[in-house]
């Protein structure tokens, strides 16, 4: 089967051998000499000099993570959203209390830095921003970069949902002076899913000494405290530490420069791949993702069937959309451990399953 | 090596090897049938016609998530306490902005019903009470069914820390009318950890329509709304899923009463052990735990260096004493996959250990 879903995504055979490993004391040195590697080797793939903890928990944990260890309720923050999953930072916020302005552009859109700064001009209470680097459900990559420069010219805290972006895509953290930045195991990482990575910067630590947000499993404080001794606060998800750890050497071994040339090859092949079969790309071009490709078919396409033939008669898997593009694009996975050849492959099936998938 | 902590527990090579399976689509039908499988069996192996909901975190995300879903900040909560875990649980409640009244009793001691009861007839405010089923901290099992007896007197909700008796000692849940019983994979289950598992009484359900706490990861709303079409609200931990689902088959084949008489069996081996070697229990010996003994020494017996002496020279890995404890008891974990064989080794390497642990 080719799981090309924008995550999980496959694992390579290192990485499930790993999992197959017994477990061990997760308060012993053996553990703690995993976590300390595996911290380290994330820390380069961060680009970072500031810390990282890894979570039991899927992104949506480390998002999470990242909203309470920084705001108190009633804090103002500023949504920079185009896409479901900056929605979800922004409910995530509201839902701890925090006043959350949502700068809302038309999904598939490249945000409006200009009315970014508008916005923080307007309102010296922000406090926060968040942002999403790359929108899983669009397939586009907001410009992080250009919207740091902004958010950091008025000294606001910026929070960064790199789930599906990071160790694909160029994420300098501190170079972009990102306060936060989340991540998940089972994207770019190639391991499976279950552990969040969040790094934090010193200014994210300071605002951390003033939040006021309930917070116990997500405390990074105490992530911290821990991670002093080679431990996690609560029991960790042993397997995926021994799978994590495991993977970071193959991401290293390559080199992140590679590892973003290489999805940005694979990327360009499936959007002229796409393109080429008379589709179209459903974002900007320019923005267009090079982890997930979204894809508009002609209304003459019944996208539920087009998904079913791939998987029933080409072993295919790729994705639908979401919320309100559900049944109006479908998404192609190519991050993690992807080739041209995977890419190539799934482009033909998706040749031989259009005809198929034509409505009467 | 012989991994004896009260969790994590040695997974069975069925396990092990489920651990390494290759990773799916969690959004697609062959993980729906995974998790609705895992989850039946669940509900089989918690007692209950009631809800249970299976999520990617520590056991510890599982106790967050019994509190944030039933509770408002402001509600009275009674806490009873004897040990390092019920304590986390009244924090728990505490950071969330309960009024935690912590009924506490000595770490080791039985709890005493009369006081529970007269607490709550002295305060009708109290919504909602706070207990630990075993703790795994000073080796002793809570009286559950008699604490339910007196909670329920009064028409409280009951959430409950199971995290280290589920599945190895008896806890029919809805007989004892419990809310809310949390667990986690790493324990009894004999998977790896990184999963909780919590179930949901009706009672628990009128809780939470009313529950004003924050919670998003931890929304067990969410997790009843997605489990009807067979997935979880955030990417699950797949791989833990396949581990749990082959393990939950091992438990339901060898049938919950001989599991719980298993346990009992090779709890008192433990016990009669330790004893016999002429060290003490910790806890009360009425109240020793089936599944993790709990062991002081005489003072002249150094317990860092008997725990060091027995991993480096016998490859038997036991855990020391929590908080208060630490120095002062160690702790042997009897749980999952262990039989009279391995408990009795365990003995031996101890009796050969404790003469170096001797101080000078």
């Amino acid at each position: 089967m080719q799981l090309r879903v924008p995550g999980p995504t496959p694992c390579p055979p290192q990485a499930l051998k790993a999992m197959g490993r017994q477990m061990i004391n997760h308060r012993g040195g053996e553990f703690a000499k995993i976590l300390n590697s595996a911290t380290e080797k994330l820390r380069q793939a961060f680009q970072t000099k500031g810390d990282v903890f890894v979570l039991t928990s899927s992104g949506t944990g480390g998002m999470e993570a990242a909203i309470v260890n920084t705001l108190s309720p009633g804090d103002k923050v500023l949504s920079i959203s185009n896409g479901a999953f900056s929605e979800r930072f922004a409910d995530i916020a509201e839902g701890y209390g925090a006043e959350v302005i949502r700068l809302s552009f038309e999904w598939g859109k490249a945000v409006d830095l200009n009315t970014v700064e508008k916005t923080l001009e307007a309102d010296d209470d922000i406090k926060a921003i968040l942002a999403t680097h790359n929108e899983t459900s669009t397939g586009m990559t907001n410009r992080l970069g250009d919207i740091s420069t902004v958010v950091k010219k008025f000294n606001k805290l910026l929070l960064v949902d790199a789930i599906s972006s990071l160790g694909c895509i160029d994420l300098p953290t501190d170079k972009w002076q990102c306060d936060v930045v989340v991540t998940g195991s089972q994207k770019g990482w190639m391991a499976p899913p279950g552990l969040a990575m969040v790094s934090v910067s010193e200014k994210a630590w300071r605002a951390s000494a003033q939040a006021k947000m309930p917070r116990y499993y997500w405390d990074l404080s105490k992530a911290k405290d821990f991670l002093q001794k080679g431990q996690t606060p609560w029991t960790p998800a042993i397997s995926l530490f021994y799978a994590l750890d495991t993977t970071l050497d193959l991401i290293l071994d390559e080199g992140l420069s590679n590892i973003f040339a290489r999805h940005a090859r694979v990327a360009r092949i499936a959007r002229e791949g796409v393109k080429s079969l008379g589709l179209s790309l459903f974002p900007e071009e320019e923005y267009a993702s090079n982890t997930v490709t979204a894809v508009s078919t002609a209304d003459n396409i019944d996208i539920p069937k087009l998904i079913q033939v791939l998987r029933e008669e080409h072993d295919v898997v790729i994705a639908g959309g979401q919320r309100k593009l559900a049944g109006k694009i479908f998404r192609i996975g190519h991050l993690g451990a992807v080739d041209d050849d995977d890419i190539k492959s799934v482009l033909e099936a998706l040749s031989k399953a259009l005809p198929r998938a034509k409505k009467d």
